[in-house]
């Protein structure tokens, strides 16, 4: 089996689950957060220093390497790996929220979705087929089944049949999938908001024996405590031998919560998007290190952290590159803040080990300024 | 004294000079060649990569730090070394060709110039006692005396006018240097491109005694044997045991060029500059790796360079990259280009050290596809 799952053991407080996810690129342990690396580049860094910070997976996105450079030129490169020259694990989505989030134009049929690229307008389908013809070209430890992330708010009937086709297509894509034995292909639970129809997508999906499973169409809008109540409802019905991936979730709040709620992996584009807007994480919650008010501010973006962005670079330098638009401060509060996220998964990870998880997310939550239901400070 | 040229040999072949160059930071092997890191960082590289390929020294630049952030912050955290995290050496500019390249509304009077800020329209002023309390705050190894750089072509007289001004406001910096003990202050010799005129200033300036001369005014849009033949007319009348520094230079022809003239020090914006439009230096000559013969090339940028970027990464990659506005793209240009001028220059010392830099001159021309006396190819 390309990957699977080790459960080591279960916090006797919280419920949450420490455990290693084995694949071709090395064991993982979780729960983990990946970076996201869209276009076979986590932004503005080198696989060195994603490396460095601690990243032992990281996600990129089928789209947009369908889009550009093609998944047949990455193929002839000898897969993502060789491509970016990252040697640990990848994660490639399925195409499918980025259809809906970022093409225009799109139209969907039971065969697939056509739309166009938002890149020049070309017209293009992806169906379940060619989601997996695309990964398997692409060559990630993990795939993700193509699905439809449907829109929050949306009707219940439109939900209802689009998770029901979300299903269908998962069975194309386990029938079309040709590299069974070097990459794992997950299912994801859609569903909406609604407790019958996750339940629905959970177990339909669960029939099917995938290696992994992942809870998308969560975070696209809706309430962080309404997210929280539909894991509630969706986890039990995944099988405990096998990982569970929330998809596109990375506040630090939010990756205490899913933890909790037995949730092993998660990837977002937060810390390195914020970073580029010179927002980094801290001990103190968050920090736009482009205010004036650290222009005369010599240390470091957290006294509490020792990356290597912290032990060498001042707030006022940071502001000074950043307000100069220059590369360098990205990579300083990109760097920062992934390494922040990568910190505290070891920490939830240590908690999860000695039985203390709820404790701790209340201490985080109290140290860094969040209420526990919200997302203040982040 | 806070920094001294020591002579190690001249080639017998070609007249250049090996030498060294002590610093408070550092001694340098010379000749040698500076990257620039204007606003206080070699644009898209870490200190630690800058050092890795091999940098010496890096120039910075006066007028923007005046500008953004200012000098008195840069005093106030300790310097530009300490602000930037560089231990090597710094040389920073005098301002003067950033006043007359960049502002606007300049208005050039005995005293100084008066212009506008090319960031918010500031109304500012410089002048030789402004740009050495500029310089003094910013601690740089090597600072340079406050210059006019006349444009090309002017006519003869303004160019005497200026020349002549130019020697009186270095006076006026030597006078108002106030941190001889750890910082030393070169000349610059204009002249435009006039024999008498570049006589006139450099013996002038000899007469003040600075512990360096650098050459000004030159690459400023003249023909390039125009270039050399100044530099002929110039070198002989400065100091043989200070160190020569022309401004602005940094195509891998005149690198050979200006050190067979006697030149021991350079800089220039060219290789960061190509780099962040994906173009690269390579034992075949300048590549645009943009371009759509690149699409599916696998191999490395040059395959005679082992650097980080050549030893990881195919064109095809990084075509992708600088075509999808990914940093690490420019970063991995960058890192190229900048070790290549470095590893020239290794190979330029090495040529000096055997008495044989004509004939590395015209091998290295034969190579890269350049005429002896022209920059095709670069």
């Amino acid at each position: 089996m390309a990957v699977h799952y080790e459960h080591i053991k279960t916090c006797k407080q919280s419920g949450a689950r420490l455990g290693k996810l084995h694949t071709p690129h090395g064991t993982i342990d979780t729960p983990v957060f990946m970076p996201v690396g869209t276009q076979a580049t986590v932004k503005s860094m080198s696989p060195e220093e994603v490396k460095d910070l601690g990243a032992q997976i990281i996600l990129s996105n089928t789209y947009h390497l369908f889009l550009r450079p093609g998944h047949e030129l990455v193929k002839r490169a000898g897969g993502l790996h060789s491509f970016m020259n990252w040697d640990r694990a990848i994660l490639t989505d399925s195409g499918g929220f980025q259809v809906f989030s970022l093409s225009e134009m799109r139209k969907i049929t039971e065969e697939g979705v056509h739309f166009r690229s938002h890149l020049n307008g070309d017209k293009l389908f992806i169906s379940p087929e060619i989601a997996m013809e695309i990964q398997n070209a692409l060559g990630a430890d993990i795939m993700m089944a193509f699905d439809e992330c449907p829109p929050f708010p949306a009707e219940y009937d439109y939900i209802k049949a689009s998770t029901e086709r979300t299903t269908r297509w998962a069975e194309r894509c386990l029938k079309s999938h040709a590299r069974t034995q070097d990459q794992a292909l997950f299912g994801i639970v859609q569903g909406g908001m609604h407790a019958d129809l996750r339940k629905m997508s959970a177990q339909d999906l669960v029939s099917m024996d995938f290696p992994g499973y992942a809870i998308g169409g969560l975070s696209v809008g809706e309430p962080k405590d309404i997210m929280y109540r539909v894991l509630e409802d969706t986890v039990p019905f995944l099988p405990f031998e096998k990982p569970r991936y929330l998809m596109g979730v990375g506040s630090p709040d939010a990756l205490l919560e899913g933890a909790i709620r037995g949730i092993d992996m998660f990837d977002c584009v937060l810390p390195t998007r914020i970073a580029r807007n010179g927002t980094v994480m801290t001990s103190q919650g968050r920090l736009v290190v482009r205010n004036a008010k650290f222009t005369d501010d010599f240390g470091p973006l957290d006294p509490n952290c020792d990356c290597y962005t912290c032990q060498h670079y001042s707030r006022a330098y940071i502001r000074h590159l950043m307000k100069a638009d220059e590369m360098f401060g990205v990579r300083l509060t990109t760097y920062h803040n992934l390494y922040f996220l990568v910190q505290l998964m070891n920490r939830v990870r240590q908690a999860i080990s000695e039985d203390r998880l709820l404790d701790f997310r209340d201490e985080f939550f109290e140290q860094y300024g969040l209420n526990k239901e919200g997302s203040r400070g982040f």
